[in-house]
């Protein structure tokens, strides 16, 4: 008999009124020759399991909720998603069981909720799990705090000395606080949220229908608003040949070290290696030398939706450093530099646009310095972003003037439009890119420890309608008048263009369908349960501040587009207020790093000169009290890099000295650690 | 003083009312070892320059329009596009010039018009190349015949003996006959049309604007349709490792000679290769497990849009055979096997709509032979094109129905819904994909010798407006008022969603636009000149059969967009009829080939057994005239392939023989010679 199937025997049916229990398992920390021993905890969903508290009544240091290869090692589960305590007859090794005292205390009648498909009875669960010896924990006893051992990193404060592990984690929710563990936070709000999954090819992520659709949406956007001025779509071979790839010295030198080789057809070498786009300029300047003849192929438009290859060594992150990822890369030939020009500026506004309109989050738009800039180009324009938890800056999109550079490697020429006694002109150039990055930045600003928070303007899904209310003393019908009613107001959302579902499933309580609907982001929660029918009305509870409102039926079609939008600009306003706290003006360099310590970006005067740049990065990568900076991995540039010359200056003393060295400022500069 | 100079100072302004004249250049065969000596001829863009006369006329051999290679190595001009008469000077060798009589019988004042930009007086242009002692040739008298020397290849006809170069070609248009070289044809509609232009890595293609556009109305409608019935996009990598990859051993086989191998990134050899996917079951399946973990987490659906790389050996071919093509993949796991058959027979319905309903390619549904079949799948759905000039068949889309293959091999399974007490469960899946294949299916049938003739549901633009009948007495103000009328014209259709633009570009003549967008495909040419104006009306042509409407203004915005879906309807209409008499029903082995000779396809009865499959296409590759078949690098071959086996069945006469062997028929196939 099967591990399922004997255990399916001890189970009972679903019940709507069952009482949820959690089963979780922890690691304990051991010495590396050490074989660890899990801890398995059985708890109610309502009692709080500290960590500390497992620690001391384990005698075990800093239990960390476990990982999939513990599950598979320990249990023969495929992951922590599927554990459920059957697996707990497959262990072949120790481990240690908690029960949750509460949990003993309950009538022995009750049914227990496992996990979403199994229900047992009290007594059966006590029963099965005495085989296992459990230890009974009284976890409403004050937390035993241990003395932290580990170092506390560079980065730690007095607070985060204690475990980032939320204490009243569920297992299939967050388990890691944003403000303690961020890249731990980062990882599981986008796996478990399903925005993302990891791929077993290192620094390849599988983007999943929710992040995906957050891109459609992107698209489209900013598609219809390239289109309106011109810009066609197209698509160019992902392959080079390296010879064109060398064409343009400069620009390839950025790229060449991340370059991926196709070297290999089948069985057969290839005769000279083949590389796959790291971005194309040199795949299309070719073809614009050829296809533009006269002055009247000018300008030259194009666009193309692609997904580009950078073989990064760096630490990859989802969203954020990838090595392939997906974009769009504009690419267009003017005749006149000021056309160009313009089409510039008139792209990074859609950019701006694309991050505060659809995305909720505030960037300043400026210029890359010359050390900055795109390899190959005049000058790069910018967005920036911020990310408050890190006090880090981050690129948002950049849109680059190319000069003649490009068009004079490619001879990418025109006759004179004032003649041919005149000489013939080379064309102005511009490339500009944005890419699935952008989903990465919105989701480590808006999101929090219950999961993905989104955006309603780009969210997959806007509102969840759930019946609520229904108990064993509901009758039949009355639980069906509050489906079908339900129902009706999922139909009347869908009607009125307002990317509505509902969940009906009875298997499931509505607390576990609330904390899965925080966990996905979806922005309104509607509940409808007897209450609400009796008044005609719904309650809709905010997914970004948990603000609650009840809404006339009669008023949906109205009012749930308001709330969405209200909803949108509130998490912009909180988002740029954060950013604008955060963004100090600083003149004097001994307040330069006790500012970026406090996770500032920084607006500084500066002398424009580059080894003052290399040297603020440098100078800045230690702490002002002397201590030597801890490096991190996760953390591969903590000096301060310019990030761009915004474009919205603060006025400039007469006579302003540079923030660093004694020359003249001539603007002021954005800097920070960035990603 | 550079050539454009020198020779821009006998140009003079354009004019409206100027003669056209061309300006061709051919180079005659001559052997390997003679460097070719380039006739240049000059004449009346009027006249029609028959390449026997220049042959006669200068004692050369099968004359034919020269390639870009002879433009540079000859005159040192870029391309057969740039060339003008301006570059005879760079001519270091030899070349022979012929003038039209007719053009040197124009009056000497008059203006002529050499190409786009330059215009000249006659007299100017005759004194110009008389340095170049031209020969006068009168290309009024009757062709001189020469004997046709060349071998007449295996698919010539007696009309194809004669050349396949269009006797009245203009440079700028085609040149070559779709009736006699199809696949010369082929290229030049693609290249000129500017759908589509050659890329320096070999069996890469770049989609230009025209054709992408076509993709985004495809993309748009299909996307729709699978989203109305819940498949989800998201996004994989495009890497693979080698130990996943070679999971499906029947799947791989089919694919491991194609696949495409990165095994450096910058200057580090990767430990372990990586391919990039042929196509994503092996990508995305292991995922699938790792996610469907009950059978509510079923029925999964994912189609992502995507490029994929299979290296081909075999000649490449644009559209239809490419080494990196674009495509959507569709994949979905089901719980029930008649859900997922249902689903597959769903999205062939969607595949025939692309090409009947946008497209207006006709096509025939059916089941693929177990030989023909997806590797690894339980059986392959298919909608069949056919190419009437080649008289082959080709396969437009597949619709997979893969069993539970890739789910036992995945371990893609719930547990059962009956109860833990049953067997578990593994998923039934599908795949389908649809590729940009399609758009040269939509090409090859319906454009002409003038260039594209595409249909109006997914050109890019569907009218252009030309202001026409302005000519030396026309009026500055009655031009102006011209103009503005068509621009309102132009306004309007926009207005009621017609995808219109303008011409107003004075320095082409209407002739010149009219050849322009009919090689370029635009459906609807609507001309608008004085008379129109005073009878307030349009009159419009369309670019498949040239047939001329008037149109009131008053009615355009109703008008227009039914003149566009009549077009539409006509185009399927002719297409259907050709597929349809070009499908013949064969019992008798004997009728077999000389029935595939005439450009048709079969359906035949057949006994369903793949060794008789295999004896059919080796049997039907030789003449039936005892002649041995000569192979033809273009028709690699040219055996009869089971094209499939059509869902709509002729009845099978009782005791029905198959039409090769001694076995019973089991059912009608549809075989074809195939691309």
């Amino acid at each position: 008999m099967s591990l399922e199937e004997s255990f399916a025997k001890l189970c009972v049916n679903p019940e709507a009124d069952a009482v949820a229990v959690k089963s979780l398992v922890f690691k304990p920390k051991t010495p590396k020759s050490a074989t660890p021993v899990p801890i398995v905890v059985v708890a109610l969903q309502s009692t709080s399991t500290g960590s500390g508290l497992i620690a001391s009544e384990t005698a075990t240091k800093e239990p960390r909720l476990a990982r999939d290869d513990l599950f598979g090692s320990h249990f023969k589960c495929p992951s922590a998603k599927a554990f459920h305590l059957g697996y707990l007859t497959q262990s072949e090794s120790e481990f240690k069981l908690l029960l949750d005292d509460a949990l003993t205390k309950i009538d022995d009648s009750k049914v227990l909720q496992l996990n979403e498909e199994k229900f047992m009875l009290k007594s059966q669960l006590i029963e099965y799990l005495h085989q296992y010896s459990p230890q009974i924990v009284d976890f409403s006893q004050e937390v035993v705090k241990k003395p932290e051992t580990k170092k506390p990193s560079a980065q730690s404060t007095a607070s985060q000395a204690k475990s980032a592990a939320l204490e009243d984690a569920k297992l299939i929710g967050i388990t890691v606080d944003k403000k303690l563990d961020f890249s731990g936070w980062y990882q599981q709000v986008l796996t478990k949220g399903e925005m993302l999954d990891y791929y077993d090819v290192s620094g390849c992520y599988i983007l999943r229908p929710p992040s995906y659709a957050i891109w459609e949406k992107i698209q489209r956007w900013f598609d219809d608003k390239i289109k309106a001025i011109g810009v066609q779509n197209a698509y160019f071979p992902m392959f080079v040949s390296s010879r064109v790839l060398e064409k343009e010295k400069d620009h390839i030198e950025g790229f060449a070290p991340e370059v991926a080789w196709v070297t290999r057809a089948g069985s057969s070498e290839l005769e000279e290696p083949i590389a796959i786009r790291p971005t194309s300029e040199t795949v299309m300047y070719p073809y614009y030398a050829k296809w533009v003849q006269s002055y009247r192929d000018l300008p030259l438009k194009l666009n193309q939706w692609n997904s580009v290859v950078r073989w990064e060594f760096k630490h990859p992150q989802p969203f954020l450093r990838t090595r392939e990822f997906l974009w769009q890369e504009g690419h267009t030939a003017h005749l006149g530099q000021d056309e160009a020009i313009e089409e510039v500026m008139q792209i990074l506004d859609f950019y701006a646009g694309v991050y505060e309109e659809l995305l909720a989050v505030p960037v300043v738009k400026g210029k890359k310095t010359e050390k900055e800039k795109f390899a190959g180009g005049d000058f790069t324009t910018t967005c920036e972003g911020y990310i408050p938890q890190t006090g880090r800056g981050i690129q948002g999109a950049t849109s680059h003037h190319l000069g003649q550079n490009f068009s004079k490697m490619f001879n990418i020429s025109v006759e004179n439009p004032l003649g041919p006694e005149h000489p013939k002109v080379f064309a102005y150039q511009n490339s500009w890119g944005l890419s699935t990055r952008v989903i990465g930045v919105m989701v480590m600003i808006h999101s929090d420890n219950k999961g993905l928070v989104i955006p309603p303007r780009v969210s997959q899904h806007q509102c969840v309608v759930l019946p609520v209310g229904i108990n064993s003393k509901t009758s039949d019908e009355q639980r069906a008048v509050i489906h079908q009613k339900a129902r009706e107001i999922e139909q009347k959302l869908r009607a009125s263009n307002v990317r509505a579902f509902g969940d009906y499933n009875d298997n499931y309580t509505p607390g576990w369908k609330f904390s899965q609907y925080e966990l996905k982001g979806i922005p309104l929660r509607l509940e409808f349960g007897p209450k609400d029918m009796s008044q005609d009305q719904v309650s809709v509870v905010r997914r970004n501040d948990n603000r609650k409102f009840t809404v006339k039926i009669a008023d949906l079609e109205t009012r749930i587009p308001e709330i969405l939008e209200e909803m949108q600009n509130d998490m912009y306003l909180k988002a740029k207020d954060l950013f604008d706290t955060h963004r100090v003006i600083v003149e004097e360099w001994k307040d330069f790093v006790p500012a970026l310590n406090k996770k500032n970006v920084i607006l500084a005067p500066w002398c424009g000169v580059t080894e003052c740049e290399e040297d603020i990065k440098d100078s800045s990568a230690k702490r002002d009290d002397g201590e030597e900076f801890e490096a991190d991995e996760k953390a591969p540039s903590m000096g301060a890099k310019t990030l761009c010359i915004p474009f919205e200056q603060p006025e400039l003393k007469e006579g302003q000295k540079c923030i660093r060295c004694d020359k003249k400022a001539i603007q002021y500069c954005m800097f920070g650690r960035s990603y």
